[in-house]
């Protein structure tokens, strides 16, 4: 919104850089990439900082089909290096978080409500999908006024990175459950979309949340974003435990963020009628996600079942930003490991083969 | 709403009625019942018209599981013979249509927004599932005053019987649908249901309406109630066709209105991310009913899948009326078969083995 | 929901009790009045803990009319005395809190998803309005089952009393207000139903809470209930300074709770285009209040003007007492003033004449 | 969303254009302008038909301020003349309408959901506002792929310049009137807007339609467009009427669509409460437009004031389109009168002061 006049351009600009790259099925590795140009509504964000997504192990192994030389990543933050001739909130020299997913703001789908959809089903998912990601250097972002935001001083980039994808994913699980004050939740598997959904949850006013997770420190990160109990599924059966626990009743809102079939199934289950299921799991594989049958009513128990893609957008994220400002909540409880972007390997086998407790790897430029 | 003086009462009320009931598993015939009671805020109506429904048969056939003297049906009009202490809106006298679903309005599911679905899932369903039906000579309403209403002078009973479960249950389709003026809309079958589907997106302002047919009679009659294009399936892939139709994007709105998991299958692929699914068929068979995972956006392409059961409720019934007082649809053109309550077997038979192109035989009492 | 068999009554019921009534315009008062009898649908229970409103002030100053002999208060816990014989999820001796607004379920307006105005505007609102009212050592509830709620042992009667009516209503108005996660809102006037809401906006996830508040002891209170910024009217514009805290942009809700024009406009001024103005404060004089035309974008700048009045339910009142059992607030810091029941003159007087920076009167029976 | 190639341009593109516009306060008149320059989002139309607003004669008259050779009108179709570099949806030589309102879609307001508020409120009215109109041989469209849409082959150019405004305007009345089927519907006056309200009205369903309008050939229109009962304001009070045709209850929804503070007075009287007051009437003078206190139920009645400048966009556009190709209205019955644009200033004489019952005067170029 600021609108100085812009800072003069370095004057040898950098022709090439490096990338973490997907180099085919299995393979990844760094490369040199000639730098992004900005097209007149786009800008080039320099990287500072990234986290690493389980979504991009899913890629490498084949989960959106082959891809070669495509650069991974889709969360970052950096220093706004160049915009186009169009642009005019942002200039170089700006501290912004970029959207995980960027979405074409003229499309039809996003005049309907649905940008993430944005040019087709998941169209808004551009990085590391139909364009190169994050893990580079130097990055493009389309319709730049519209996908990134300054970071205000009193947001560490640290906890800002956290905005792009983790924060808007598990805050739109919650929102899309419809969960009322005083409200009962489930949520299904604490990984860092689940724990967002639960400390979603809490933003929302939930009056139980009860979040199914079997392994310990993240049961415990759980209750520190707001679980009020914790089912852990491989001692008992979360269904009965969480029908139980609402008299027979069942939750006002399930909340899928593990994308198997089995949880989908118990988050139907532990709904009442007239609740929501509220998916936010990637579904990877098989052919089909199946519904229980009794369970959902015989197709008439007014229970709705929600999907999503991460919101993108930057009112979503100033948002998101602000409930940073006032330390709502902490998002780096899940940065338990930091690398250096010359570390890039090891941070990516880490999340790929989910050793050491890993949530959210940490990259820094 | 009329406060006449009430009528006395006939001197010497009767002890017992006929009904036709389920005698068992596939089993069904007339039998002596004493007249039900009120208790104070209920009502007994004498039975005027009454109309088969297909899931009378299901009932039959054992989808509610076992059953025994159990009185058949849920459509019906009558005239109102006896109320409650606490009745305060009619008067034995009153021409009356009742809901097939009769709500508990101070359940915590009715407080919740979702009355159908009151002390349980699908628990506002009471006639021939939990307590005894319509096909009698007396019936029971509990909640009097807020489970029927007056039938307006231009209306007739004939007309007025279509507003207990097919128009309620059809317009709940499209209204769930969410389907914006102009929107599309597909529609698999064309069955009662399905019919007053396709007539209430009509009603909604739907911009293309897509009927999936194969019956030519059903089909005529989609056309007469709103359809732009039938499709029968029986010659082509309605999946295909659609989305061709639709320049391959896909419809704003889906409705199942079969029951199979075949049709729920193709709804989910007709619809473009960002559109909604409206199950209204009843899924009577197998343990799960899938949805396509990819068709479903690895559950993340917003397409968003609603059920429900049939609305009940004096307002509704009178906002029903209403579109019948305006001549804004025929539903009578569904009526191809009239028997007098002493033919019911027959008319049951022709409902049960779907004879001559049967949709909603009428019984006159 | 437990139903044990009913404890033996007391064997000599009381025929009489006091009463803390409004004798006439501008006069208040004990009076003996004999105990409320319960119809079949009704309980009678006898009062422990209430809570002094200031509207209890404006009805004895003429605000609804002339009334005579009606006792105040709708405010009320206490422990079942008797119920009616349809009666199911209660019985004599249950701890109870009972909503202010206890509406007709199945009326209309509540079958159209607005109970408080069942039965005509505001016509939940029975409690010292059209029936006696809580300030009684006992009062009659309407359609029990629905209208009232247990308390849990882990809540205390001091604080299960604040969901009657404050917590209900306060948090409806951020209800109202549809907060975005990490949205801006701003709260004019923080007495009990303000504090509340901010409470309310806090709860669903604000990312920045404008206070409007001149009173010191307010202020603090409006902070620890979740206010990030509290603007003293008395020393600055409120509306400048939103403005500019929002970056000219304004603010996502506006919540109006205070029930003079002045602040319903300065609402609408401080809203964004597209934003909510909530209103929750009751307007008790002149004919007109007025929307200022500019700000209000000449009638088209999709500003909503929400309203509304306390939501009652056994539903409602349950998610309340989650909230509290959670200790996700403490309501109990707006009580500054305990009173014995023999003391209710008192208690009045001080509501009355605002002393003492008095928020909320407790009563005990 | 055809992508032939684009046909090689005009040899010698013309330098000037002629344009009727706003001279100053109370003047207009042709003036010749340069024609307008694509950027790279946009496009230029050559104007083929446009339809005179009363808006246009309230900007002549001072409502927006003072403009100075501001080129007037809003409603237009034409033929693509040239397109920007990022264009991707049109080429020159397509047949299009263009909305009245173009937004901004990647503003923060779009991404909130209001994208007529783009930028600030009403932003997305640029026409004859903040830039150039429409009465020009060629005018200029913003982020043209998303703000207008291919006119099919089975649409008359005179029915398809209806989209731009008034069916987009008035649909929207309805829309946001929140009708149920079958729900009751106040529309206060039968101007353009009005009627194409009250058509909107029978689109959702409705099932009575009270239109206020005492002027004969608007009446007819109005029962035409689906009025069922037309109330002649000059002839009797059209509160005490509607709320006695409602049994005294009131209307679900009351729109107004004149901007008078009378007409909005009456909608908040004939609302009943949970109901829906749908302002799109332009209220152009007073610095208040004063709500009845108690008819607005002392603001506790949850009577909901809406209000809203017309959606534009492709999809809006297509649906609309979708409506005029399935002839479920024709709002050329409201063309009453046709001028070439040479004789602009005699259609806008008419227009500015209501002569001969005119409704919409087309221009033809």
């Amino acid at each position: 919104m600021t609108t100085q006049p812009a800072p003069t351009k370095p004057a040898a600009p950098p022709k090439a850089m490096r990338a973490f790259a997907m180099l085919g099925l299995g393979r990844t590795g760094f490369v040199q990439k000639p730098l992004p140009v900005a097209g007149p509504n786009d800008a080039i964000v320099k990287t500072t900082h990234a986290l690493v997504c389980t979504s991009d192990s899913h890629t490498v192994h084949g989960a959106i089909g082959p891809r070669e030389l495509l650069t991974l990543g889709h969360e970052a933050v950096g220093i706004v290096y160049a915009v186009g001739s169009e642009v005019r909130r942002f200039k170089p020299g700006d501290r912004v978080v970029v959207g995980a997913i960027t979405p074409d703001w003229g499309s039809e789908e996003a005049q309907n409500g649905f940008p993430s959809q944005s040019s087709g089903a998941l169209g808004g998912w551009k990085y590391a999908n139909i364009k190169d990601g994050v893990f580079a250097e130097y990055f493009h972002v389309n319709e730049a006024d519209a996908n990134m935001a300054l970071i205000p001083p009193d947001v560490a980039s640290e906890q800002a990175v956290y905005c792009a994808d983790m924060l808007s994913t598990g805050f739109m699980a919650a929102e899309h459950g419809e969960i009322p004050i005083g409200g009962t939740v489930a949520i299904f598997a604490q990984g860092p979309v689940g724990l967002m959904a639960t400390a979603g949850a809490r933003l929302r006013g939930a009056g139980r949340i009860f979040a199914v997770e079997s392994e310990p420190r993240r049961a415990d990160l759980a209750r520190e974003f707001g679980a009020h109990l914790v089912v852990d599924f491989s001692k008992e059966d979360p269904v009965a435990r969480i029908i139980a626990e609402t008299s027979g009743i069942g939750v006002d809102t399930a909340i899928e963020a593990l994308g198997t079939e089995k949880s989908f199934q118990q988050c139907v289950e532990v709904t009442k009628p007239g609740g929501t299921i509220s998916n936010v799991g990637y579904h990877g594989s098989d052919d089909y996600v199946a519904i229980p049958r009794v369970a959902w009513g015989v197709g008439m128990a007014d229970k709705t079942i929600r999907t999503g893609l991460c919101p993108g957008g930057s009112l979503r994220l100033e948002r998101l930003l602000r409930v940073l400002q006032q330390r709502q909540l902490d998002p780096t409880k899940m940065t338990m490991h930091t690398f250096g972007f010359e570390d890039m390997n090891k941070a990516f086998e880490i999340m790929d083969r989910k050793l050491d407790g890993v949530l959210k790897p940490l990259i820094v430029f």
